[in-house]
């Protein structure tokens, strides 16, 4: 097939499905999904080209986010033996590069990628660092510490949950006090609350935990932050980051991607009973992810060699230039988005400016204005963002991601086309500023 | 970017990394992995171009297979969120799509896709099917057989392996035998097993269980079968049947796929104990099947767009023709492939004609020839092979894949090549016919 052909076949495949017609959100559907309208012409006007992706809207969910070409390029990686010196040399790699972006340099850390989502993540701590009967504090900023919890009970563990009021998080002298009153084998606590964008502190909560309760390993859920928020393993003293591919590490979903401390592998090796799950298993596992990392072929389960490119390819992109420098970027667009939402006279579900993630923005739409006529009107200016997902409050707010190449990329304009959508789209919609 | 240097860009990114030095097979290794030379030119000759994919070594092992352009190219379908209209409507379709490729009508039958591997369809069926102390009779025909028994113990149930010797399967009398010994919930029964290339026979096995032991549910181990091998789910009255992507289906590996008949979804109901797994529990799956397959969104975790996209080509790929063709062309090149092997002087581990695969071929190498001297003089005529995997035998089998594009594809020449090179190859190492 000649080149012009075959891209020609790839944007065919890659072409827009009719879009589907309004649909009411029912059972454990995410509240306030929206109908889009099937018009494609409309969203394609304010938009640079992309290179090789087909025009499309711009996706700024908390997660899938936008990919750098080379990542999605990555997917398509011809097919090649999980045992292969080829492959098994790319997914060593892959772990290695792991340690730089969490920031560990203890050669006792130890790396796990595995083929599922996030939340398979919690699994993996609630099978393999919990046992039945042992007391967890599962800090609560959102959605997403509910089901963190309802993990540890599948597996015999009791949850405690501190909960703050929605849009704050628990404060330190609450958390020293809930230590003081049990003893926990493992605290854990949402980095951001995708479902809240509210950003936990953990420099300061892991000096408490070691303080007070120091044979508590502490957890980090980082499914909404590794990639956009700045995580330094070891010098923080962090036990365990779980964290998934379609975030901030900017490579399509299907990976959940972990890191945990000495401290926490040693407590693994010294249970009593067996882990609880079979494919969440380090026991499974451990092996494996170590032999892949020293380049020697290994067997549990077939893992995904494209995704595990993608990932690759994605990590090199991040670490060629200074961690700094992208949660800095982070920041900087952040802080442009929450000017914005202020200067448009919203508020954000996360009210103190240092509980405010900055990947992501939870925005409580304005008196009158529903999330299903706005985000439509969002998806004709080209623009995707979320509906709510705190099931106390989900009709009332809006969510906006703005993690990755969205931020990282100077020749996207997406951020800037996004707070425009926003302000027209309000506009559009009724909403005057008071 | 133009087409041309887009192309250009791809093909680099693709390109090959250098291969690695010989590797010694440790700890959880799957033995007779081979060093492969670092060559290229060498396996380029007589190989016809392909599309869209760099020119590389064919894979043939019993998955990942290799996979079709407009698979891997559906691969890097940009970002979509996962609960967006458009990618409900794929995940949906593919779903459905499923029934067809079971050759299920019954609406109570009940799909799922996870992200994870096959391995997680054993969590699937341990954690939510059987309870803790459920009796579960696991029919042995290699490798896997161990592993599924493995993961019954860690939910708590108890399996009781029906072993045969290695290259044959439990005999239908054994069965009735052991059915007749203990209430079993559940029987298990590896369709294809990996490790030996052994081939089950499903038709009177079922109804075996269905006249002696009516109430044990009938789960298979599909993963090496289902897309290479026929299975009438209805037909012959299975109750659950687990599968991967990156074999018959010939999707990249990264999915979990299974279908189970209403009678499972029914004891899956009537739990009285809660499923043993988060991550693969069945409560927190099914509304969420249910809601995409009904084209409404639903959120438990994120699934892969990317992978998904992939599937549903494979899908409609593999049912615009009728089955009954695909097995048929899976049949004959298996015949083709097995009458080479004999013609050889060599024996497969399957010694009886009806216990062989369609899909795959295990091979016993001849006296004095060794995998690790194969298998990359193999590597070096373009074809890749699999060394053993049953741990009894291992040395002294290596695995030949013959599965998806690689048999159905008119356009390749894969068998035939890869026949070519196991005989000019036994010969480069010193083989002779007796």
């Amino acid at each position: 097939m000649a080149a012009r052909e075959r891209l020609t076949a790839i944007s065919k495949h890659l072409d827009h499905r009719p879009l589907a017609t309004p649909r009411s959100p029912i059972g454990n559907s995410p509240p306030n999904n929206p109908p889009f309208p099937s018009t494609r012409s409309l969203y394609t006007e304010n938009k640079p080209k992309m290179s090789t992706q087909p025009e499309h809207p711009t996706l700024l969910i908390p997660g899938p986010i936008e990919f750098d070409d080379a990542v999605l390029q990555s997917m398509s990686h011809y097919s090649e033996s999980h045992v292969g010196p080829a492959f098994v040399a790319t997914f060593g790699e892959t772990l290695s590069m792991l340690r730089k972006l969490f920031q560990t340099t203890d050669t006792a850390s130890q790396p796990f990628v595995l083929s599922g989502s996030g939340t398979l993540g919690w699994d993996l701590v609630a099978a393999n660092l919990a046992e039945p009967g042992d007391d967890v504090l599962v800090l609560h900023t959102g959605y997403f510490a509910d089901s963190f919890a309802a993990c540890f009970e599948t597996y015999g563990a009791k949850p405690t949950q501190l909960k703050a009021p929605i849009g704050s998080r628990p404060q330190l002298p609450e958390i020293e006090k809930a230590l003081g009153e049990k003893k926990y084998k493992i605290l854990t606590v949402t980095h951001v609350d995708t479902s809240t964008g509210v950003l936990s502190e953990l420099k300061a909560l892991s000096e408490l935990v070691h303080r007070v309760s120091p044979e508590t390993l502490l957890i980090v859920d980082g499914v909404c932050s590794v990639g956009s928020e700045n995580i330094e393993f070891d010098n923080w003293k962090l036990d365990g980051v779980i964290t998934a591919s379609q975030k901030g590490i900017g490579c399509p979903a299907g990976l959940s991607i972990s890191m945990y401390s000495g401290r926490a592998m040693d407590v693994f090796k010294s249970r009593k009973t067996p882990p609880g799950s079979y494919f969440a298993s380090m026991k499974n596992w451990l092996p494996i992810m170590q032999n892949y990392e020293a380049k020697k072929p290994s067997y549990f389960a077939t893992p995904s060699p494209q995704l595990i490119h993608a990932l690759n390819t994605s990590l090199t992109q991040i670490l060629s230039r200074p961690l700094s420098d992208r949660f800095a970027a982070h920041q900087e667009a952040s802080q442009k988005i929450k000017k914005a939402i202020a200067d448009l006279g919203l508020k954000q579900l996360a009210t103190d400016p240092a509980d405010q993630a900055n990947g992501m923005t939870a925005i409580y739409l304005p008196e009158g204005v529903k999330a299903p006529e706005l985000l439509p009107n969002l998806f004709k200016k080209g623009v995707v963002f979320a509906g709510g997902l705190h099931k106390e409050i989900a009709a009332k707010y809006i969510r906006f991601g703005h993690m990755g190449v969205s931020v990282t990329d100077p020749k996207r304009n997406d951020i800037d086309k996004a707070i425009k959508a926003l302000e027209t789209g309000l506009s559009d919609v009724g909403y005057q500023k008071a």
